[in-house]
């Protein structure tokens, strides 16, 4: 596609400062950019590339804009989401395979599948599974019975979603994700661990998007949630019982326990971890690599192993640095002591 | 499935406090639990749900039964047993899919069935592979050549089971395990990772069962081995030459290094860490997010980044919280002594 | 496979000391060897096995064999390679099945496949992939559109690469891997959070394996890339737009956040993870466990929560283990201050 800068600063509503006239033909980083493509400046870290960059324009903040006066740029207030739009127009999302009905998939006679799905070869759809309509369902998947999709779903190779779960609309689901495997259940008892049958599901809401090799435990009762709206990277594991929020966004392997409910907005990084039973409040934000034991209140920011205010943690960590110091001055007011006496 | 209050309490060796005719037909939380449901107390966490729960019953200890004189309940020295087993008696164990033996399974000639299986459509099983009686295949599956499996095992949807590696009876793998892909084992040597031949195997005991997408690393040499009774949740990754005890549970994306033992009954909270050749003594607990760097003697509990006694990890963890102050204080020492000369 | 000690030690290198004529029939470990088999000694925990082991010959560094003076031993200067190289001769590589060109199959007819290739049952290749020669595809393999898939590359089951994504030669990847999903990218506006488009790929070089469930982002813009020769144990994840060097060794469960770059001969230990934008140096060692959240220099050893210098690390955690007395001789010190006035 290709669009002139004028045309393109209208469409992700930015305010352009220079000739708008430039064709456009793509979107680029900013060391990789070519003349003819537009580019972003969202984080600080890459602003030195602001001046080498060949790009034909830079999507950014109005500070930044003032701090590069000769460059023709895209000015917004959100530049990460404006470049988003720039690449939704230049370059689009990846199309889906056409695999129309291929005959190579079994599935079940007692199935409703929606309009204008496309389900691969040797995908498996069982007894009473319910499609909605526009699914894209890829090879090698397998969805229990029982199970509902929503409409605009997209399962990649490898997905199991287990019979009776449920999924809403616009949910995308990456290569080899579990949806509704038994909850990790057992009752010990006399030296044996006794296992719990599983009679609940799993319920992954709108608009819901995971990477690689994501699970969700089905709940002993009642149902484990996914709230509309949240993402997962990948390897992201969910206990049974778990109440995830809406629009939570969680990053590569982090895992939550048992029975944690976290509200809307919450954001985990990387391999954070939430033990059993606990409540995050909503707009909560959890470092990466946090091992958090307690509720967290709304809008709290915590970070560590075990999980504190983050900026308590930071300021403990820089006292830790100086720990040896630390020491060496009690031993020299020790001496010091002792000797005066 | 609906029986007496009464009925139940002998099923569940639980004494009935109450009325012994009501009629129950399910289980639930105490929180949702309506009329005709019973419901139990395990966690002290939701005592106060104990008052306003609509449950026809309720099943927890002697002590929580004495502190709620007005309701009816089962009183049991094992509360959360007494509610698996009636969860068993009264919901059971998910129905398994009847596959039959599906025309679309490829089942080597020289494979080796047992009676009644189910094997779902596009498993394959390979070459002179055995599986014992009543074991539930579902699509996807792969087992390789010269594996064996025994009876009663459930393998879900996208399991991997490598050539000559070991099930034993009623094993159940969740969507996406691997048992026996090669160990990571490298030579470096001029610049080079040279890879190991990985000539062992991984054996599975009795009665283990793993969440979704759980590995196992086949051996260098002899067998990676995981103990009979073992429940794994989901994304725990086992390294080559490990020999796991029996009756061991380990919590979700639990890691152990290469060539680890650990005795019995063993339990590892979430995300735990156990570096290469060490020996885990039995009944140890190693807290969740543990690193392990060292041996674990027998019934120890441990945790923290290194591991360590854990009563002493939270008593240093205790006065780190402080660290801050004790430098404050150390200052003012300092000062004083100075101004006192 | 049989030869003599004699033969053995030339073939790998190694000097013999004690009867040359002796027939080697296999290779284990220490504990394990029986007679006529060879074993190695690398690791000085199992140093106290020399003695007492019944293998026919030990492969030992000079040092390791001038202590036991009295064994038939391979001297080598690396004795772990020298031991590989034995098994590599003696016990071989795993042979992989011979599926042929399975004609359960899905081969698009617009795909271009090597020579000699294997495709198991099952295994679906989408428009337009090449697989160049000699490849082994087990079942329930996906390899999407205009997918490359070098020579001599061992796909096992339920391994998923996305369309366009890139194999070199000889890169072995283990059951459940995905190449090339998206990356976790969206831009929060309004309350949502917008999935940007994922117009680039992943690269993996040549000679790269990965254990089970290992996962690689595709590229928001140009491509995510694995060096040549770089190998992973399970569960590693690699975010989207990192560039990972030639002959980095991860153990399992290690994960890089989005953008992450890494020279040669970087290792990071089990769970280690990198938050997003940083640059390791080449021949950098990261701790298992650490959390790296700057960047780390060439060479550097690094560990912890935060990673720092791995000395100065055991030198804090050190002085930590002493936090409680140190804070007790502070109190002393109060006091005596107090008194002494």
């Amino acid at each position: 596609m290709s669009i002139t800068l004028q045309q393109l600063a209208d469409k992700i509503n930015a305010q352009l400062r220079g000739d708008g006239s430039v064709i456009i033909t793509g979107c680029a980083t900013l060391s990789e950019a070519c003349p003819g493509e537009v580019t972003f400046l969202a984080n600080a870290k890459y602003a030195d590339q602001l001046e080498t960059s060949r790009a034909a324009a830079v999507i950014l903040c109005p500070d930044d804009a003032a701090k590069a006066p000769d460059r023709t740029v895209l000015i917004s207030d959100d530049p990460y989401f404006a470049f988003r739009q720039a690449m939704v127009h230049l370059v689009g999302f990846r199309a889906q395979p056409d695999f129309g009905l291929d005959d190579k998939a079994v599935i079940a006679d007692s199935v409703t599948l929606g309009k204008d799905c496309r389900v691969g070869p040797y995908a498996v759809i069982d007894q009473r599974a319910k499609i909605g309509d526009r699914c894209v369902i890829y090879p090698h998947v397998y969805i229990g019975a029982d199970a509902v999709i929503g409409e605009d779903c997209i399962l990649y190779p490898q997905v199991t979603v287990y019979d009776r779960c449920v999924l809403g609309n616009r949910v995308t689901l990456h290569a080899g994700c579990s949806i509704g495997q038994d909850g990790f259940g057992y009752a010990t008892h006399d030296g044996a661990h006794h296992k719990i049958p599983l009679a609940g599901n799993a319920v992954i809401e709108d608009d819901v998007e995971m990477g690689a090799h994501c699970s969700v435990d089905r709940a002993t009762l009642g149902s484990t949630t996914i709230g509309a709206g949240t993402k997962f990277s990948n390897g992201v594991t969910i206990g049974h019982g778990c109440h995830v929020g809406e629009h939570n966004l969680y990053v590569a392997q982090v895992g939550l326990a048992g029975s944690v409910t976290t509200g809307q907005y919450v954001a985990m990084g990387g391999k954070a971890g939430i033990a059993g039973h606990l409540k995050i409040g909503k707009l909560a934000q959890i470092a990466a690599f946090s091992a958090v034991f307690r509720d967290v209140p709304d809008g709290a920011r915590v970070g560590g192993v075990p999980a504190q205010d983050l900026s308590e943690m930071w300021r403990i960590l820089s006292h830790l640095q100086h720990l040896p110091e630390l020491s060496k001055k009690v031993r020299a007011l020790e001496r010091k002591l002792k000797s005066d006496q």
